[in-house]
């Protein structure tokens, strides 16, 4: 009786889009929603995606499980199944990103809205976290970030730190840099330690050329100088970008990934994923 | 029949000194142990301890409440009473630090080893928490510590940064450092988090000059310089020696300190005072 329940309101809420992250997916599918999701459906968990063969699916699952901090694994896809009801009412991979980078043998082959067209029966979706989740805590917290004040990308840097390899996946790992006041630091780390789902702890701070950062001033991603001042220390996340690196490296036989800023708006709270 | 007990085992455990923490307190007691306690009864809370008439412990009182950080109270002994039950079996104040001084009007009159002629009837005790503690769990995370390394005493200054006052009590917040490499840092941040009754996780880190601090190698208490690393950054807890200043400064009618290094040891674990 509670299941069937359940069901429904499930059922009924799928209808009607009527939380904002099912809502913003809709509108994503119908193509009313295009561009970027940065500020779409706010509290809701939006995940950076890759996608690809059981083939090559296995070794990169094993990368992310070696690799948590820059790959944590929100869920994983069934082979072929292009749901993901732990994740969202709905939810189907192949419609509701606003942006698609499709691959074959590490090359691009297109950039869409649409991967309809390109779903196979053996394709495993990956779903991975993301830094947008604990930055909402941080904001709520009250630590002001620069690249958010700016509406900048925030810096990310290639690091001197290798990944644990897996099959063809492996690589440097990349990290993003905020810059704090030491105690807006101390508080971060705290915050973000309670989230491990979306890279957790810093991996380094204070010192960039302990993990070959020579110059902040120079982000690797991320354009813009993030112009550090004098009363703040630079704080060191592991970053959703080294999966990326690490696909390119590998050059898996066929793949699918968010375009950049595009994400996966999922139905979870970010509040849920704190582990204390 | 539970409640009996337990009071029959603590008693039967009084007797017997049956606890390291319990069995250093009769060895200092009979005057079998005299000398500093780190070492002593390790895994046991160890505090530091201020004893003034009521008259003047409740300003004392406000300040500790009001300045968790410096001054996290573990218990609050009654007026009159050298017992600290809730620390520790058979736990007397009188004669269980192996060192004590005595202040009236803020001038020290007496260092000894035994309170008992001094001991009145409005007297009220504030045993406060201690590094110590979080130390300990640090290094059993594999946390270095230079001046254990040395066997020096810790780092101390004192900041720009003003306590909260309290009647009398007042004056700059005074902090311990430790110099640690980036990954040590953020770890022992988590770590300390979880112990805030012994001064939980630091209040600055990095840039000592944004908190009155000048020079590092000059501290103002705890003696030799700690020679920070160029891979090494600086962490900075509040520290136990901050009451006491806010004491020397209050000058209250008559008051009791333990004696630097000579602390009281409770029957309470370390792991006990974790949060999480």
């Amino acid at each position: 009786m509670a299941q069937a329940s359940a069901a429904q309101a499930l059922a009924a809420q799928a209808i009607a889009g009527d939380n904002p992250a099912h809502a913003a997916r809709l509108r994503i599918r119908s193509g009313a929603h295009r561009g970027h999701t940065v500020g779409v459906a706010p509290g809701y968990v939006q995940a950076n995606l890759a996608i690809m063969p059981a083939a090559d699916a296995q070794a990169f699952q094993t990368f992310c499980q070696l690799n948590p901090k820059p790959c944590p694994m929100l869920a994983i896809g069934a082979p072929g199944d292009p749901l993901l009801p732990t994740l969202g009412a709905d939810l189907d991979l192949r419609t509701d990103l606003s942006g698609y980078r499709v691959f074959r043998n590490g090359e691009e082959i297109d950039v869409t809205d649409d991967i309809t067209k390109y779903w196979r029966d053996d394709l495993v979706s990956f779903p991975l976290g993301c830094s947008l989740s604990f930055e909402e805590a941080l904001t709520q917290d009250g630590i002001a970030l620069r690249h958010f004040e700016r509406d900048e990308l925030v810096a990310m840097y290639v690091t001197n730190i290798d990944t644990v390899p897996a099959g063809p996946f492996g690589g440097k790992l990349v990290v993003s840099m905020r810059p704090l006041k030491p105690a807006d630091a101390i508080r971060a780390i705290q915050i973000t330690s309670r989230f491990p789902n979306v890279h957790g702890a810093p991996i380094h701070i204070g010192l960039p050329r302990d993990i070959g950062v020579e110059d902040l001033e120079k982000p690797a991603f991320g354009g813009a100088p993030p112009r550090i001042q004098a009363d703040e220390i630079p704080v060191f996340w592991a970053c959703g970008v080294t999966p990326q690196v690490a696909i390119a490296q590998a050059k898996p036989s066929f793949c699918i990934t968010h375009l950049p800023g595009h994400m996966l708006i999922t139905d979870v709270k970010n509040t849920t994923l704190a582990i204390m």
